[in-house]
């Protein structure tokens, strides 16, 4: 373990942060869903922390409680992030992409295009995308699973021979001689697959990084898996206990394996919501105060998920000692087991929830300790090789991680005190690739 | 006339200029076309010369002699343009895009997004596309043009109606009631075309010109005067003189009235390449010694455009008298009446071919006055409501056009003073649209 540093990225969602009601506070902006410069703050301060990459999620839909909740993602990650891009240097950019709905020569042409223009600092979350809401945007039905997958393989294939077909030495620019481009180096690919396909070759050069870096995100189905294994230098899981995120790792780099390449080519990333203040009090009070009516309407829930009965009246008072012993983790909730240690230490209902228990990703809240003490844990039981951060609210939570918990991080040895690099793939610890990687038999 | 003022726009292509050869120049930085920096460089000197706007051809393809000459249009128009709305403020974007190859939801999305981003400043040149090299980057077979302008109408349809899914006062965000949006003002488009279909709605407020400008661009098809009397803002013209010009013209602005919408809302651009220089010699030494080759290469074709023979021994001078009064231009091509012109003024062959009477568009070489003279006579001849204008070299012709044309247009009263207000729709002096253009019976 010793060398070992952990990897930090930043989850960049509606603009204004992972609590419900983050729009809400005072002292947040209520326009910066379609602030550009608010995300750019963000970015700016991550990078401050020394934050690998940003994280652009994306469900190009309407969905949820619009009415008191916001958009779930960014207007459009490519276009914010070329901007953002131009007000950072060294952070990286790592974006939802759909290999379902979106063309092999568009996807290689943006995103090799955001490598370029950020000198080596773009990564591709290549995703399937399954939601009818996302499909009828597009006028598509909705694939069946193995459809996607294909579809996902071949999309991935044609996107990095694209990225390979203006070949590293192509690039001749010498004013003397008037010659511009080795033509020979410049060379179709001629992919034809049975769901997309490319002549090329791609006018783009390589990037100080090659090309993209390619991540791709979700529940390790073997489908999924196979994907990761194949192709993907980070993984962005969404789980709730170590135990999990080791078994998952353990897959992901079992899938790497299999396909021919080296398990630490493939980087794995939990998720962890952070709300970052003086006390757990204080921490509590922010979250009840913007997200109270959600965990109003979560109350009745946390009595199934403890394995009781909790009277509304009591809501605000500490379980009691024959609750607490009447009380079990259920094993097909992870988050039950979580819900029980908060409820042991002694919190009201209300509180547990509060501590964001049964919110969609693990939670920490409190002073910097809290926080540093969950990365740490998680990290030396190798249940990650680091973390997307999820700040409770951004406009300041970035902030208030970047000086409070990351000095820990570094003082207790687990995270860089620098960048490595100036490309996404050196602060990673992922090697060069540019095209196809050799070691993958085409599908 | 009194009052009317001429539109100017920037063509940003390669990185290097509308010159073969500009990217050879000693001045230049050969690696200008990965160099967002460059086209930023550029932008801003545009701006501060007040152009209207900066035009991004797109051919998502390779083509033409790249051994030599470069990629002829910039790595990617909407990434790029992304990242020079935050270095610019007046500015404005229009980006081709096409509507054979692109699905309409990324369509309204990334414009949209960029027309919020920049604050009410983006544009879309919307064109189909037949070439059959492109058409193989997606996969997909050419098709008739028929068949291409139907998806057209659709596309822009289902765009301009996503454009307008997010009702101008949808979005309440009230910290106080803890309402974000009004969901009844939120609402899908439910379009269902032959070729594209979107149920919407597309996530995005309006920008403070409330949606992007749509332009087209290309010669006057049946096919393309109802494409952009329907829908267009701008059109963007390739033609050689002021007759074609003024007759191209009328045919757009009568297209825009059988749609039913007002003549004057739609402006009509011609295009024009400069080399702005001291004097007209140190132009034309400027451009043979960049374009030398190219140069060379026609000279043969030279004696066909005005009916003569030209003996290569004679490239050098002057044409005789006897050839002068033999020399005829041809009606079939408007180059030759302008070759013949400048033989006229006694140049030699070499040097005819130096003032670019057989590039793509029509070139003005030497001092300012040169360049003023021809945009004031074409515009006071009703030939065009603006010019989108191709520096010879970006690296030093757009701001010797800016410090040295531009004055002389304000002095002679044909160019604003300043930008008319902020958004793009303002500085066309286009009205205000959101959504679909009520005028416009659906097809």
């Amino acid at each position: 373990m010793t060398g070992r540093k952990a990897i930090l990225g930043l989850a960049l969602t509606d603009g204004y942060g992972a609590l419900a009601g983050a729009w809400r506070a005072p002292h947040v902006d209520a326009d910066n869903y379609a602030r550009i410069e608010a995300n750019i703050r963000y970015a700016q301060a991550a990078e401050r922390g020394g934050f690998t990459f940003l994280f652009t999620p994306d469900f190009p839909a309407v969905r949820g409680d619009v009415e008191r909740s916001t958009i779930s993602n960014i207007m459009d990650p490519m276009m914010q992030l070329a901007a953002i891009s131009q007000a950072t240097s060294r952070i990286g950019f790592v974006a939802t992409g759909s290999t379902t709905f979106q063309e092999p020569f568009n996807t290689a042409r943006q995103f090799k295009a955001l490598d370029v223009m950020s000198h080596g600092r773009a990564g591709w979350n290549a995703v399937t995308t399954s939601d009818p809401a996302v499909s009828a945007n597009y006028g598509k039905p909705v694939a069946e699973r193995a459809v996607r997958y294909q579809r996902a393989h071949e999309s991935i294939q044609v996107v990095q021979a694209l990225w390979g077909s203006w070949q590293e030495d192509a690039w001749i620019k010498d004013q003397t001689s008037g010659r511009f481009i080795d033509a020979s180096k410049l060379r179709p690919v001629n992919l034809q697959g049975e769901y997309v396909a490319s002549r090329g070759p791609l006018a783009i050069p390589p990037s100080e990084q090659g090309q993209p870096v390619i991540f791709t995100s979700g529940g390790p189905s073997p489908h999924l898996l196979q994907l990761a294994g194949r192709y993907a230098s980070g993984f962005i899981a969404e789980v709730w206990t170590i135990e999990e995120a080791r078994a998952q790792r353990q897959m992901v780099r079992d899938a790497a394996r299999e396909a021919g390449r080296d398990p630490d080519d493939i980087k794995y990333f939990a998720g962890l919501m952070t709300t970052v203040a003086p006390t757990v009090r204080e921490g509590l009070d922010r979250r009840l105060a913007l997200a109270g009516d959600v965990i109003e309407a979560r109350l009745p829930h946390l009595g199934a998920l403890l394995g009781l009965h909790i009277e509304p009246s009591r809501y605000d008072e500490p379980l009691t000692p024959a609750q607490l012993a009447a009380a079990h983790a259920s094993p097909l909730d992870p988050r039950s087991s979580i819900a029980l240690d908060v409820a042991r230490e002694g919190w009201s209902p209300r509180d547990i929830l509060a501590h964001g228990v049964i919110d969609y990703h693990p939670t920490t809240v409190g002073p910097a300790e809290v926080h540093a003490d969950h990365l740490q844990k998680w990290f030396e039981a190798g249940a990650a090789d680091g973390f997307w951060i999820s700040p409770d609210i951004y406009e300041d939570g970035v902030d208030a991680f970047v000086d409070q918990v990351v000095p820990l991080l570094r003082a207790r040895g687990i995270y860089p005190e620098h960048y490595a690099g100036a490309t996404l793939r050196e602060n990673l610890g992922v090697p060069r690739q540019y095209g196809p990687d050799p070691r993958i038999k085409k599908q």
